[in-house]
């Protein structure tokens, strides 16, 4: 007979699980700048050297006092000697007196004696060594200050920053050749269930190849984890804990696919008490796909009990073990963000108290998106693959009518 | 004296560049399952098998022959005579006839002779070999049918489906061990100017490293093409040219950093000219930050110039290589996502004509998320790595008012 789950609501189950985690600090590398990205640093920046390191021209113009344009314009320019050209990536070289200029291009270093560049649009070569400047210039302007960018000791990024191409960049303009950033996560993936044989054999009669260590990986792998296959289990407890063992050896967080349902087969929560303290938190979530869900904490490993069900398996991937990676990952952690809004093509029923993910196809039309559920069965995975995101029916909803506005969200983020 | 640009509107811009590029279709390659997440295929994948290949029970519970069953009830139950129970992974071995009923989990082969499955909940043990059934099962209730989910020679996924964990997963299912996806486009990064030392390098007075090369690669790789870089050239319009011949014989793309604005300095856009036609299509975009950036074809190759300034450069990428790149990977072509909405904290003045793009730092609150504008100058590259998004102001707004609700963008998406 079945044991009756307690079913949590999935926000609940979720804060539940969160706050038995321990805090994101996993061990941290050095890692060269060039391949860093998408990392999240470990330790804050600081600033080396200040940036600009000299005071740089922003325009191509000329490099010249402030007073000596005061009160100059078209009717009445001023007249400056041209004393030469600054040349780029070297020393200005020149030291420039009152009523003189020099050529610069942008980017150039302002020599000693100037504080200001006029643009060339706002001069007027008159001759081999004789420019007329038509406005005025104020002290600094179209100047880049050294220390402006960045001063030196300072903070430029804070530890917990996700590198991206922007971040990459500031590194490189100071020359930090590699950072430390948190290593990646390793979840282990097992598979479990005597009717599993790997993707690679042909099933015979009641067997089933392995669908989710695969897509599961993939699913972990776009969240910057690394996912290490642990290979299928068949319904054994003592061959289970003995897996479930040497995965949280090596790995941040385990995923057994399989055996989480209430029934004779159901053994995984009763090995992943086995298996360290406080064991299981949740033992199901009221949503659809992905009720029998298991969520545990084994000696401050986390461990997540799915459905064997791949598409089950997925959906409740996405609502806990991709929260759970970002808050291990020692970064900052970001709600995520809808793929569009769409309005549904078709009415949504749905039962009080549960919350659903349904799989839509978008279409674009002239008014915006347009969203069509794929009503599906859990264990049909092409109706996730056809799907192009999921549509989310709250807990306190019993359906959602055609045309309504909803938020379609990727199953990756 | 600056030869003046015509500045295109960005969206012309980018429009009348896209119509010359010519349409994509990267060379093949044959890549194993667990290697192609985020690769888009290129050719359609055609199921092999059917999927199910046998009836299988989506529920623990009995199989059974549904006429058994008809007008059972908590108070009138059917019983029937239990036969055994069916193994996991293994054919039914049973055959049963009127009358019988065997044990069946969840993805169990179906037995001969029966046709539906009543959930355990539903019944009574009411014996070694008999049990009550307390409610009538429908033909293929709790019942998942060969083929249902694919069928033999069915199209599951379309060429140009970019392939995310559920791909990955229905591909599993079906056995496909590798599959033909587009390469991945290689991007030449070609950084320019005297003034530019490699990020190792500790810049002399009047130099500066070079940040673009690694933020744009790291930006080119956050959409699954290849950024090679092919590094510093002076400003030479030979070694230019003959860099970007290179570039152009390996790559799909080429990006050229600096050398864009009009000034004495500028050659870029005369040796794009020289080394392919029709050469440079756009110089000059109504945008800021990046009026001077160049878009071009050269014989069948998009080459794109990139402002120096790194702001410049990592907005202008973003507007127009990562569009380039979707075009010509392959895959179908989404628009971008924003990050969130928000809320302006300030006023943000812009000019009529232009459109602006401001880096903002995200907060979030009770009501949701803020933006608050980062006022940067496009050398300052740091105002873009503290930045969280970046926020558009329209080519026909003169600014937007603090209190407006906006989309922020990522960089990289």
């Amino acid at each position: 007979m079945p044991e009756f789950l307690e079913l949590y609501p999935p926000e609940q189950a979720l804060a539940q699980w969160m706050q038995a985690l321990p805090p994101g600090s996993p061990s941290v590398e050095e890692i060269n700048l060039s391949a860093c990205a998408w990392r999240i640093l470990a330790q804050p920046v600081i600033a080396p050297e200040p940036l600009p390191a000299f005071a740089r021209a922003t325009v191509d113009g000329y490099a010249l006092r402030a007073t000596d344009t005061h009160g100059a314009s078209d009717g009445l320019p001023a007249y400056l000697r041209l004393v030469g050209e600054i040349p780029m990536g070297r020393a200005a070289g020149l030291r420039l007196a009152n009523g003189e200029a020099a050529a610069i291009h942008t980017g150039g270093m302002l020599p000693e004696g100037t504080d200001a560049v006029v643009m060339l649009e706002h001069t007027q070569l008159v001759g081999a060594d004789e420019i007329e400047i038509h406005r005025p210039a104020a002290v600094n302007e179209n100047v880049l200050l050294p220390g402006e960018d960045v001063t030196i000791g300072q903070v430029v990024l804070p530890a917990g920053r996700q590198l991206g191409a922007a971040e990459v960049g500031g590194l490189a303009a100071l020359g930090v050749a590699s950072v430390g950033v948190y290593r990646k996560l390793r979840v282990a993936i097992i598979s479990s269930g005597d009717e599993v044989v790997p993707v690679e054999v042909k099933p015979a009669p009641g067997q089933v190849r392995d669908v989710n260590s695969l897509a599961l990986k993939t699913l972990i792998e776009s969240h910057l984890a690394e996912g290490i296959l642990y290979g299928i289990v068949g319904d054994s407890p003592n061959l289970l804990e003995e897996r479930l063992r040497a995965a949280l050896r090596d790995c941040d967080l385990a995923v057994i696919t399989a055996g989480s349902s209430a029934s004779a087969r159901d053994h995984t929560a009763a090995v992943i008490d086995r298996v360290g303290t406080p064991g299981v938190l949740v033992h199901g979530v009221n949503v659809k796909p992905g009720k029998p869900t298991i969520l545990a904490v084994c000696d401050g490993k986390a461990v997540v009990g799915l459905p064997g069900n791949p598409v089950s398996a997925l959906v409740i991937a996405r609502l806990f073990v991709l929260p759970a990676l970002a808050r291990l990952s020692g970064g900052a952690v970001t709600p995520p963000v809808p793929l569009c809004r769409a309005r549904l093509t078709n009415n949504l029923p749905s039962q009080a108290g549960r919350e659903d993910w349904t799989p839509v196809r978008l279409a674009q039309n002239a008014e915006g998106w347009s969203a069509e559920p794929i009503f599906y069965k859990s264990n049909l995975i092409f109706s996730l693959a056809k799907a192009d995101g999921m549509v989310r029916t709250a807990p306190e909803a019993t359906g959602l009518e055609a045309g309504t506005e909803v938020d379609v969200w990727a199953l990756e983020r």
